[in-house]
């Protein structure tokens, strides 16, 4: 009953853009290449932003040339806008995801952009991908944050998710990802959210959830995720970054506990998790004084565990 | 598609007696008085052990007292053996656990009894219980502790578990439960256990589940409980007794977390999470320097959220 599950570490772009040290440059290519070593195949490693907005973030390109010269691994980056598509493209990276929030009013507070306004972006970004060469056209991922609820607008309807999915594809985009950027998902809502976007969109062209841990619910989501079929999942390592709003609350999952319960599900996320674990020492060495987060660190390995991965790995 | 969940609150037993501080007998009165009042319809309020080991829960009695002068608050307590199984008949407890745990390395180490020991000890109890007016009769469960694997045996075979059930049905039990005292169970193994062991002993005899969140997965393993049809769960408010092998990782699953989960998804518990939130001030002074854990009263609750309890209630 083995199945593969992609996670996508989000760490260098979702945690280092959330505090306020900025990671040197070496420490970012070392995590970067520990993560890989460890078992890692998809890491978002920045934002094409503008430096004085993130500069926790101003050292992208550099990053992305690295994580590129790193065999197997994709190399991810989010852009907010055109311009932000044109260094993405330019830098080489595999994929590219651009956020569009269900919620306007927090489009506007966070890009200042309408709905019709990323809309045109997306389109932008799609033309520019399709102008390049067929062999160094990257994914393009419509990634809908805020998609089960809003910290500005609260509840944030179903009907308007799965519009704003279809825009997303009808825009050219290559699939579309579901975020729950405030840690307001339920596994209920996830399992019903997944199966109308799905609906509306094709099942294949949704395959990932970025969830948070704000409420404790991450993994919890997760499961859910797993029951509907999905098969990326977004973390980070440490769950690094927090939550501003939530002290002692971490922000993204957190990819040593979902790795841990993957690989004990008998969903083989291709981790070595005594050397995931160990990766951590690179971030508590390059952030000091940041928070680092997850359960499984501190308890261990059960007794006995037989993570999925090496148990595919023996057959 | 509400459904109603049970929440089991046993913070007062399995919370109080993993930590140093003893918490006041008034304090204690005035906690659980507080959770009924929040809408929690089960506590487990105590053990019958002796004083020496358990200085924590030396008035058990006086609890329950106390617990029962509550209407509608089913009244629960564990006991290890004979004695304290008189001593639970005697203070008019509605439901009494006999902890049974699958590892007998640890159930030597634990009460330092056989699995024979302990069936002999679950008989004795049950023909106590059958000595009984039959309206002062309590509900006698058979918890199978370490169910999901042990720190000191490493993996437990299902099979094993499934053994064990049977024979707690066989020595008179009214029902069993699982417990995860370990933190070692995961959402795929929560579900194959459940399904086996109801296969073994029938549906309705297998209700509940006792999870810690050793390793995070909680509330994960609470998604798959509820997937093969667990209508029960055990909690402890803020995750009280943290636990001594993990660092900053909470024991048992935190009673917030799970009641907001639980309210989200629509599956009514009865709660109101303002009130039960709020509950947490007695314990930080009634327990001054222990750490409480748990997102949601952190987070707080999200804007626009409408619990399935209240909508339920304006039906």
């Amino acid at each position: 009953m083995s199945k593969e599950i992609l996670i996508s570490e989000v760490g260098p772009r979702d945690g280092l853009q959330s505090i306020k040290s900025v990671m040197p440059l070496p420490a970012k290519k070392a995590w970067i290449s520990a993560l890989a070593a460890a078992g890692v195949r998809e890491i978002e490693v920045g934002s094409f932003v503008p430096a004085h907005i993130l500069p926790q973030l101003a050292d992208t390109a550099d990053v992305v040339a690295h994580a590129r010269s790193i065999a197997g691994l994709t190399v991810a980056v989010l852009v907010p806008n055109l311009k932000g598509g044109e260094a993405a493209v330019k830098s080489g990276a595999h994929k590219i995801t651009i956020p569009l929030s269900c919620s306007e009013t927090h489009s506007l507070k966070n890009v200042r952009r309408t709905h019709a306004q990323m809309l045109d972006e997306t389109r932008n970004i799609v033309a520019l991908i399709r102008a390049q060469p067929q062999a160094q056209r990257p994914k393009f991922e419509g990634g809908l944050s805020t998609a089960f609820g809003c910290t500005l607008e609260g509840i944030v309807p179903a009907d308007k998710v799965v519009r704003l999915a279809e825009q997303l594809m009808e825009a050219g985009c290559d699939e579309v990802g579901l975020s729950d950027t405030t840690g307001y998902a339920n596994p209920a809502q996830v399992k019903d959210l997944v199966r109308r976007v799905r609906r509306a969109v094709g099942d294949h062209n949704l395959s990932g959830l970025h969830l948070h841990n704000t409420r404790g619910l991450g993994l919890a989501n997760v499961v859910a995720g797993l029951e509907v079929g999905i098969t990326t999942f977004d973390s980070s390592m440490a769950g690094l970054g927090g939550c501003p709003f939530a002290p002692g609350a971490s922000g993204n999952i957190v990819t040593e506990d979902l790795a841990f319960m993957l690989e004990a599900m008998g969903l083989a996320a291709g981790i070595d998790l005594p050397k995931l674990l160990a990766v951590r020492k690179i971030l508590s060495d390059a952030l000091p004084g940041e928070e680092l987060y997850g359960f499984t660190p501190d308890a261990g390995l059960p007794l006995g565990f037989v993570p999925a991965t090496r148990s595919m790995a023996a057959v």
